[in-house]
């Protein structure tokens, strides 16, 4: 494969394999549990099932980039890969999920009371994993990326459905979602490698701005992806009645007529055929679609810009590269 | 009320007031959400239900024990009681409990999503208060402690219902459902307190072995109790197909025709009409209640025993009423 057409994770990926290799070998033996085997079980179905591993990776490209040569790296790279796996198996719970990356939920292989405890069980390795880094530092950022990915999962479940949720709470809802563990993932990364401020600021401004990003655009391909792009069905977020950004703008210029509709599918739930193509018609009656296009560019371009206080490195130019790669999705 | 008669956790509880007002108003102040309500909602549901704060007391004590005078010890103190609330959520979802403390469980009066979540946002909370005292030991043995509590849960699931479970398995249970949290309750407030490595090492073998206690305790009121006394009512672990001690010890001595009795009824769960007076029939034919009862006898000793090592301190005596005070139950 030609470099200049290869996707910017899997070039990321070739660039990191060796570190890959030791953030998988210590993920495996962290995952372990000498008494209870049902936890690797559980944990093996979701992280060997093919994920990008991109929030590792994203640490490891932080601390690389500014320099950083000594182990501890890896141990946050598999702390933030646990994290996210640990809110998979919650999430899945909470959304009744059947299927996740292709493959039958966790879920729904063993049990609700199996995903709860597992995730559990990940996150309090992950707690132990950046506590050996001994950065006091480090786990003031994580814990708070910890608190923010909760408040944002418990205020999606109260804001769903409801058709007053404003921008800035999609906003919170987001980096609860996404954002805050892609920011945590990097800026760990700068902390760890002593980097200066403006610099762990940067890689902070950089995840989160591509997390927003990556988010936005994950919302407008479920207006206009493909099953086989994304891993779902469009309209699973109308049908799941989710105030995604387009909705949010088109509710926000909504008519009268318009505002019955919204107020039956996404309120009440009361969906009939043909109601997720009046959706869409409403939506790019009002450029719905495209403002949150548009977002999702201006997003990616603070991401870009962030790069700017690095230090010149080949995975800077990747992280660029990733950047300009969620949102060529829309574009 | 005369000291003398009243209970030891009274007695700390009266004389740990000013320090339990400080945890309380951080607790209520760290559980607040700006944005979603739903969290102190659920938190206060749970959090202001009268539970008898023991964990935290726990931590105060051994602190003072050892003579602390600065700010962490509270912090700490809050630290414990939201990782035991957050305990006590994901439970009631996993175990499909409906009562708590006489009233309805939160996954009963909101759904098992907000107990998920919450639980999830309380740990955060928890990790936040303990990133804030600064000490890297804090958070290890937290760390360490949330990793016994996880893996003890699962391991308690999979372990339920099959005969095959020994008192070692048991006790690895027991330590995830209560002593580990004890034993990191005190140790910490060792640890803050800077005392030395004796006392810190005594303090954790009292929480430790107080948390053992109680479970085997409550194990066998389980079977002898009265709903009034502990809340649930005699006979609940049977019908929930619990291996607690008293059937494990039962279990290992069963005749052929007793085996199969353990095998219809726990591992099988087909329950009839009298067979929970027949499985107390069969322990107390190998004095399985009463080898258990020598068993919390013992362990309440180890407790009161590993007091020696800490200075004399009127908080010391409580707590060596408190070990005695909870095999009262049974003796």
């Amino acid at each position: 494969m030609n470099d200049g057409e290869s996707k910017p994770q899997d070039r990321l990926a070739d660039w990191l394999a060796e570190d890959m290799i030791a953030v998988n070998a210590l993920i495996r033996e962290r995952m372990a549990s000498e008494h209870a085997p049902r936890i690797p079980e559980v944990t093996a179905h979701l992280v060997e099932a093919g994920g990008k591993r991109l929030r590792p990776m994203l640490t490891l490209a932080a601390a690389r980039i500014c320099g950083y040569t000594g182990p501890f790296h890896v141990h946050l790279a598999a702390t933030v890969e646990f994290i996210h796996t640990a809110t998979l198996l919650h999430d899945d719970v909470v959304d009744e999920s059947t299927r996740r990356r292709g493959r039958p939920t966790a879920n729904l292989l063993w049990d609700n009371k199996s995903s709860v405890l597992v995730g559990d069980y990940l996150f309090s390795r992950s707690f132990q994993l950046m506590v050996e880094t001994g950065s006091l530092r480090v786990l003031d950022i994580l814990a708070n990326a910890s608190a923010t990915i909760a408040e944002g999962e418990v205020l999606q479940l109260t804001a769903a459905q409801d058709l007053a949720t404003t921008e800035a709470i999609y906003l919170q809802v987001v980096r609860g979602k996404t954002a805050a563990l892609f920011s945590a993932a990097t800026e760990v990364g700068g902390v760890i490698a002593g980097a200066p401020e403006a610099q762990v600021r940067a890689l902070f401004t950089y995840g989160d701005a591509l997390g927003v990003a990556f988010q936005i655009v994950d919302d407008l391909l479920d207006y206009g992806g493909t099953a086989e792009a994304i891993g779902k069905n469009t309209g699973d977020d109308f049908r799941e009645r989710k105030l995604t950004l387009p909705v949010i703008k088109a509710v926000a210029q909504a008519s009268e007529k318009e505002r019955a509709f919204w107020q039956r599918t996404i309120e009440k739930g009361v969906q009939n055929e043909g109601d997720l193509a009046e959706a869409m018609a409403i939506m790019a009656r009002h450029g719905a679609m495209e403002a949150a296009r548009s977002d999702a560019l201006a997003w990616a371009k603070i991401a870009r810009d962030a790069l700017g206080e690095l230090p010149d490195h080949p995975l800077r130019a990747m992280l660029d590269d990733l950047a300009g790669y969620v949102i060529s999705r829309i574009n």
